[in-house]
């Protein structure tokens, strides 16, 4: 997969990108990343790449000609354009559906805006507006790496352990079950015995039920979509009577 | 406010915490940020930090024991513990009202988890669990970055224009108008007159109306929340019996 970040600062890139899972990647040949500096594509005589908003107000935006000038500059070496993303607060949201999408592409463009916004007209520019959450960021680039860092891990091959991937909450749609390694006694504090127990079954049962009673908790929303076995649909109803003290 | 970071990766943070707004916060003594590597503490002697999970399972798991000494230690040499927060699918979604609440504090610890997870009983440690949004990362590391731009341009003083961070989306509780620079015509793409006008009154107007326009369309969940002006709920009648072709 290519991908293309259009960025004032590539600086903020070089730690993530070859650390870890991405740098990984970046060194299997699974991605190649390269970081554009729309600045270098400004025609403004002193290098500005932003100005004033008309009608008034607080803040710089983005002017559209380095950003188009840039962004033509990256298609014109990659002629499958593939998905062009503006990181935006207006997006929409970024979730596992979202990073499943972007990781069948052969080429994904992210727009950083930083700065009070950009100029409007960027955003014919692009295929997706995204948004990390409802939140307000200085800029686009960490959330272009958290999208990159969701949907590299799942380009076939990336992770070391296949396994790896669809066990991770969200995949199965329920969140996490408790998760212990050694000691069995840290501190005093003990490790279940059925995770001891050496019976496969039974292991299996408890960790379905825990990561039922968590997603209850939780993200009870995150059940609704879910179509659960006639096994799960029995522990999250006693689940839900136990907490209630009495039976639905 | 003091910030620690206890992760495996410490170089991931070099770029972002010395660029930009996080970089200027660190510069004029706002923040200060000391990223410690847990594989410090540990005390096993090839230097692992990680097992294999109890009762079988892929990937591996976090340990205890070098996460609990890295944070006495931060805790020692920071009397107020202040929150302890752990970057999980499975907390809480971190949105702008999380930011606010980081924001009035003196000292912000994060614990990057990484690899398939960490021991349940890290969980101990903590005060807040806290999820970045719906999907998969390969560790704590890009979260803790996102969550500490989120939190770190609230603290008074910080951004250089101090008008800059209400105006946000969010914070108005609406999505941000659109908004342009110059050019006021950009290869044949042009600015709306009104903003040309000079009449600060329309100005306010339509950038209300077109707020309330793209909250309507895009995230109308957002507009539940908000005790709108008689103004704004003219307009948004107006907006819904324009796009439902027959007025409410």
């Amino acid at each position: 997969m290519q991908i293309d970040i259009l960025s004032l600062f590539p600086e903020m890139f070089a730690g993530p990108l070859h650390t870890s899972m991405i740098g990984n990647a970046v060194e299997n040949g699974k991605i190649n990343v390269d970081v554009t500096n729309f600045r270098d594509f400004t025609t403004d005589k002193h290098n500005h790449v932003d100005d004033y908003p008309y009608g008034g107000g607080a803040g710089m935006l983005l002017q559209p000609q380095p950003i188009f000038d840039a962004l033509a500059a990256v298609q014109a070496k990659h002629p499958q354009p593939g998905r062009v993303i503006l990181l935006d607060p207006a997006g929409v949201q970024f979730d596992q559906h979202v990073a499943e999408d972007f990781a069948k592409e052969d080429h994904l463009t992210f727009i950083c805006g930083h700065y009070e916004g950009y100029d409007e007209r960027i955003r014919s520019l692009v295929t997706d507006e995204v948004s990390l959450g409802d939140y307000v960021l200085t800029g686009g680039e960490l959330g272009a790496m958290v999208m990159i860092d969701a949907t590299v891990r799942l380009i076939p091959g990336v992770l070391g352990n296949a396994e790896s991937a669809p066990g991770d909450s969200f995949s199965s749609g329920l969140l996490e079950y408790p998760q212990y390694t050694r000691p069995a006694d840290f501190r005093g504090m003990k490790v279940p015995d059925v995770l001891l127990s050496g019976d496969h079954g039974k292991v299996d049962d408890w960790r379905l039920e825990q990561a039922l009673k968590r997603t209850y908790e939780r993200r009870p929303d995150l059940l609704k979509e879910l179509a659960l076995s006639g096994k799960a649909r029995q522990m999250l109803a006693d689940i839900k009577a136990d907490q209630q003290g009495y039976p639905e």
